[in-house]
Order: C-alpha cells, then sequence, then structure tokens
C-alpha cells in the first residue's frame, strides 16, 4: 500500500458513435477494450484492474470473463453517472500508484441511442427524484434548466448567449471524421431556430448527443508506460467534490442554485495537487451535457470570472485560436455522448499530438466529469 | 496523488441488531456513524470522505446531507456486496494515503430482516443469475451449495463437519452482548436437527442470521490517529480478488468449483504488502455467509493445509484457546449481518483489547469479505 508512483493513460480505444450499433453494450466495449490493448501494446492478460462507472451495464466481473482474465486485483465503480467519469482516473490512479494493480482498464459503453436515452424521462422518475419529479421535472434538461435559468436571471443573459458553445461545437465537429456530426456544422441563426426543451433556457442545439458507443483507456505505471509505443499522458492531479444534496441533480435548496460548488471544491483540489494554476491549460475537456455549463465551468474553473463566462465564449476564446480551446472534438454535442469518456480520449490525442484539430504544444489538458451533481475532474499532462 | 502515508481505523459505531429496527436505513446509518464519531473523539465537519456499498440504500450523497457535510471530497460504492467489504477499507485508505481525503466514513446499514431479507428469493433472480436461477437455483443458499457439495466430495466430509463452525460461533455470540445470539448458544445436536435449506449441504444453523442493523468506521491518517481518544489500528493492508466468471456466486463453469480462487488472490497479495504470514495472524475475522466458507477460507489463506479445514475448527483451533480465534464476536452466524462490516468492528475491539471474548495480545487481525464471488481482505494492526 505504501508504493507510490505516477500513472498514465498508455491506450485509447473507442468505437463509432451512432444511432444504433446494433450490438450489445458488452460487445461495444470489448471492441473498445480491444482497440485500448492495440493501440497501447499490450495483451490482454496484462490487465489486472477494471474500473467503470456504476450506471454501466457490463460489470468488471462480466468484462473479465469475456476478455478471460483470471486474475483481477483491482475493480472499481464509480457513482453519480457522469459526474463520476473522471473519478475513474482516479481510481485507476490510485490503484496504480498504490500497487493495487499494475494495468488497469477504464471503460463506458452504452447503447444510448438505441437502448437508454438518458435524455427521455425515466420509467420511474419519482423514485430517483421524487421532490423535482412530482413538480413534473422528469427529463434530466427540465432539471439541469432552473439552476440554469437563475444564472441567467443573475448575470443578465439569454439563450442566445449559449449559441456561441455549441456553434463552436459543432465546428470542431465537422472537422473531426470521429465524430457523430462530422461535416455537419451549424450556425448562430440554426442554434436560435432549434426547437425549445425547456422554454427559455434550453433549445435542442443546447442538448448533447444521444449515442451508441464505447470508450476504453488503459492506465499503468511508469515501468510500462515508458515501454509504450505511443506518448504516454501522466495523470496530473484527479479530484472529487460533492456537496450534501437532497436530490441528486435537483439541488433547489442550496443558498444559490445557479453555481456549482462541487465543481469548485474538484478545482480548488486539482491547482493544489498540481501545482498548476488555470493559465498553465492548454485545452480542456469541459463536461457539456448542457451547453451553458460549459460556461459555468470556465467560471467554476478560474479561466473566467463569474459572470464573465458568456463573453469569454463570445468572444470566441475556446476556438482553437483562443486563449483555452475547449472541446476540439466537438465535445459530447457534436462527437458523441458516451458519459464523458471519449472526452478523455480527444484529452490524450492533444497530449500526442495527433488530434483533429490539434491545439499547439499541448503539455496539461483539464478534464471534468458531469458539473451541477458531486462531480470530478483530471489534469492530464505530457510526459 | 503522491502523498503517502497510513491509515487508521480511529472510531468504530453500531446500532443494535434486531430483526426489527422500526427506523429507516438512513436513521440507523445515521446513528452508527455518530456513534463513531463520539466513539473517534471528532466532529461531523472533520468527514470528506464517504464510503459504502454499492448495494447500500443510503447513497454517500444523502448521508452528507443528513449529516450537513457541505464539502466531500472523495466518495466510492464497492460492486459485489459482501465480496465488496473489506474493499471498502481499501477505498479509504487509497483516499487518505493519497491525500484525496483525510477523514473517511466507511457505513453500511441495512434492514436485513424487516425489509430486504437477502436469504429469501429476489424478485428476479433471473435477471441477476439467468443460469442459474432457470435451474432453480433462487436463493444464495442455493447457489453457494452447489460448490460446497463438490468441495465435501472432494474431501469426503459432510454437513456434520461444518457443526463445529456453527457452534463456535454461537458460543463467542452467547457470551458478547452485542450479538443478536447472545445467551442462546447452540449444540452440535441443536444443529444436526436443524431443518435441512439445501439437503445434504446445508441446514439452518449454518446460515448467517439476516438482522436490521448498520455500521460505520472512521477511516484517517497518522496526524488525527495520533490525538484519536481509543488505540489506533492500522490498515496494514488491503486487497481485492476476482476471477472471470459468467455468473457472479454462480460460476459453475470453472475446471473446479469447491475452491475459492478470488480467495487466494486476495491472500497472496495481502501476505505480499504487509510481509507478514499466516502464524502472524492472531485473530481472524472470516465472513462466514454459511458455515462452511469459514472451512473453505482457512485454506485459501493458508491456516491450514487444503482439505484439512474441517479438522482445524473440529480440533478447536478456531476457538479462543486455539491457535486462530475465529469471528469471537459470533461472526454473521451469531453477533448480526450487515454484509461483513460488523466484523470490522469485532477487529478493532480486539486490537484495542476491550473485546467481550478477548484474545489476548493481538497484533494482527484478518478480515475478508464474502468469499465465492469478487471478494475482498485487510489486515488491520495495532499501531
Amino acid at each position: 500500500m505504501r508504493r507510490s508512483r505516477d500513472a498514465f493513460i498508455v491506450g485509447i480505444g473507442s468505437t463509432a458513435f451512432s444511432t444504433n450499433s446494433n450490438r450489445s453494450e458488452l460487445q461495444l466495449t470489448l471492441e473498445a477494450t480491444r482497440a485500448a490493448l492495440v493501440d497501447a501494446n499490450l495483451v490482454a492478460d496484462a490487465i489486472d484492474g477494471l474500473v467503470t462507472y456504476q450506471s454501466d451495464s457490463t460489470e468488471p466481473v462480466r468484462l473479465a470473463y469475456a476478455l478471460g482474465l483470471d486474475r483481477v486485483r483491482f475493480f472499481a465503480q464509480t457513482s453519480y453517472g457522469g459526474g463520476g467519469a473522471c473519478a475513474t482516473f482516479q481510481q485507476a490512479a490510485l490503484a496504480v500508484q498504490s500497487g493495487a494493480a499494475d494495468v488497469v482498464v477504464v471503460y463506458r459503453g452504452l447503447n444510448g441511442r438505441s437502448k437508454t436515452r438518458y435524455g427521455q424521462p425515466t420509467e420511474t422518475p419519482t423514485a430517483y427524484f421524487p421532490y423535482s419529479a412530482s413538480q413534473g421535472l422528469v427529463i434530466p434538461a427540465h432539471r439541469f434548466a432552473l439552476a440554469v435559468h437563475r444564472y441567467m436571471h443573475e448575470h443578465g443573459i439569454d439563450n442566445e448567449d449559449f449559441a456561441p458553445v455549441s456553434v463552436t461545437a459543432r465546428s470542431y465537429a465537422a472537422t473531426n471524421p470521429l465524430a457523430f456530426f462530422y461535416e455537419r456544422p451549424i450556425t448562430i441563426e440554426d442554434h436560435q431556430s432549434s426547437d425549445w426543451v425547456v422554454e427559455p433556457v434550453l433549445r435542442v442545439l443546447d442538448c448533447c448527443l444521444e449515442t451508441d458507443g464505447a470508450v476504453a483507456c488503459i492506465v499503468t505505471g511508469g515501468e510500462i508506460a515508458r515501454r509504450s509505443a505511443k506518448r504516454p499522458a501522466r495523470i496530473t492531479a484527479s479530484a472529487i467534490g460533492m456537496v450534501g444534496e437532497p436530490e441528486v441533480v435537483s439541488d433547489f435548496y442550496r443558498p444559490t442554485i445557479g453555481r456549482l460548488p462541487e465543481s469548485a471544491i474538484v478545482a480548488e483540489s486539482l491547482w493544489k495537487q498540481s501545482g498548476l494554476r488555470p493559465t498553465d491549460i492548454d485545452a480542456a475537456i469541459l463536461y457539456d451535457h448542457f451547453s451553458p455549463y460549459v460556461i459555468l465551468q470556465l467560471e467554476a474553473f478560474s479561466f473566467c470570472k463569474p459572470g464573465e463566462g458568456a463573453r469569454f465564449v463570445a468572444d470566441g476564446q475556446i476556438s482553437l485560436k483562443g486563449s483555452l480551446p475547449v472541446n476540439p472534438n466537438g465535445g459530447q454535442l457534436g462527437e458523441g455522448y458516451v458519459h464523458g469518456l471519449n472526452g478523455v480520449c480527444e484529452a490524450i490525442r492533444q497530449i500526442r499530438g495527433d488530434a483533429a484539430n490539434q491545439v499547439s504544444d499541448v503539455e496539461h489538458v483539464l478534464v471534468t466529469g458531469g458539473p451541477g451533481l458531486p462531480t470530478s475532474g483530471v489534469i492530464l499532462s505530457a510526459a
């Protein structure tokens, strides 16, 4: 338990992002894991750790069986859906750093369009969201919009201010062949003429994709990382943040609901662990289930001051030529929705220097989990 | 992420173990957590980490809200029920050792008799156990008995050989005022005249209790541990073990089903991490959902040779005067069933020297998670 060392991501793999994979989530996950193994130049037998989301249908033991593993020494499943997206890498890093495991696969596979559509009401919303569902807030957009509406009120902005986030994401996706929306950019006008989902807060083009797909990443220590075929990325810092809430995603009992206190906890932990500051971050993967949350996270992570996020994106700061390129893969608005894990692959590509929309001289990338609920984040760095 | 230091258990708390708590699982968990805080001489605000089982109904965010926490930096929920019992302490130790959190509560609360009876068939057994449930194996006793039956065949023993495990557990419980079966010992004859649950393998008195109750333990680093009121216990080693299985708890596709390969993985990790050997262990808390698994674990952890476990218990080696007192609280056969976590409290009491059935000069205690599925273990030591 006392061994302390760095942890690295040495392999990434993903499936296509589609509306209908015609395969099971286990099959998708296997494809992604095999791709990650090949990318890392490792054999399956090397895997002795498995980490995924609690909400993933492929339990670690199923993937172990499918891969033929007979000696797994670490497994974990992180809570709170996309909020825990980056907690998976904290788990993998802790396992590798402590010696609990040597090679950990972090994976997430979901038929998010053909099977479980997160944008639709769940069968029993009142079981999970007793207070808000009974008030008619039955899909995620409803629940998140209430907090965003308060933010809009406080800062005097409206839905049009979110358009640059979506337009930028789609412009990135348009030039990323991996993206679902490859070669399909949108304009501000497209955004403003798209249907309301929750008027006057969120339109269709403010909402992330629903896609089928899987992603896997391989985390290991320095010894294996040094031999890896591709440039390894160090997990420089990883953190979790939570505040007490009566209802996850719908905590309307806070002193103010238009802020992200969980993200602020994550930010403080990441800066403290890494010794880095926001200006040291070369690109960011900010969880974009809904476009305004890019703006709120820019503020929570101190890339701009409170209330200045909308101006930051309107000024083009999140584009390739801006001060902080954000989601250059197209994000979950444009590339695909794998509960945040596809963003980690993009961070790795940026660090390797082989992204479709490559930011120049990338040393440090911030990746965040879903904001507005118990959340997480990592800083990944060139090693 | 690079800080490396020891982790200690400095506080334990539990409710009574009953057949009907008349309270919610959250209420039980709160009572246990408050007791653990008082035991540790800490205030609730000190808590910044929360770890429980994935199957616990009190999600970390609910306990955080109930305790009024507004700054949680670590949360985790371990998979595979009682198998992950000790993985909770691996999680807590990794969090504390890495600096991800300073004070972590590990908790488990369940109304295991008045609400969810694990001994009964689940509503949809075929969803969780598609291969075995369709063959009529609908309760845990059915599933575990098949593997035990093979073990009995291989070693030429029968159900009577399990009686000393149950009788010893009940004799310990009889003198432990915390135990559900306080002052209610049993004899070999009682065991042999108890009803069959799965003939000719398991009788009623081979099966663990179903109780309502909750347990909480507080894990922290050396700085706080040094100031703690009671003698702290070091988490000397913690480990997880898994092999690929087509169906958890019902892997009948292994080369041989009457063994515990997961426990062997855990054992190897624990001995390696700690530098200790079986003869260094002064007392063991072996997960006793079913009495024969005490015997199988004695072998998997090398306290005796394969096939000699029944003789080991028949010779009285697991009693207070034997070479390895096992479950001196009465275990889950006699004290209560909190999915393994009450056993950790007993380990702490043994290390502190204030157990009802105190083993003399306890330095190291082995605690195991549920065997026969992905499992876990810890070695706790006098600090």
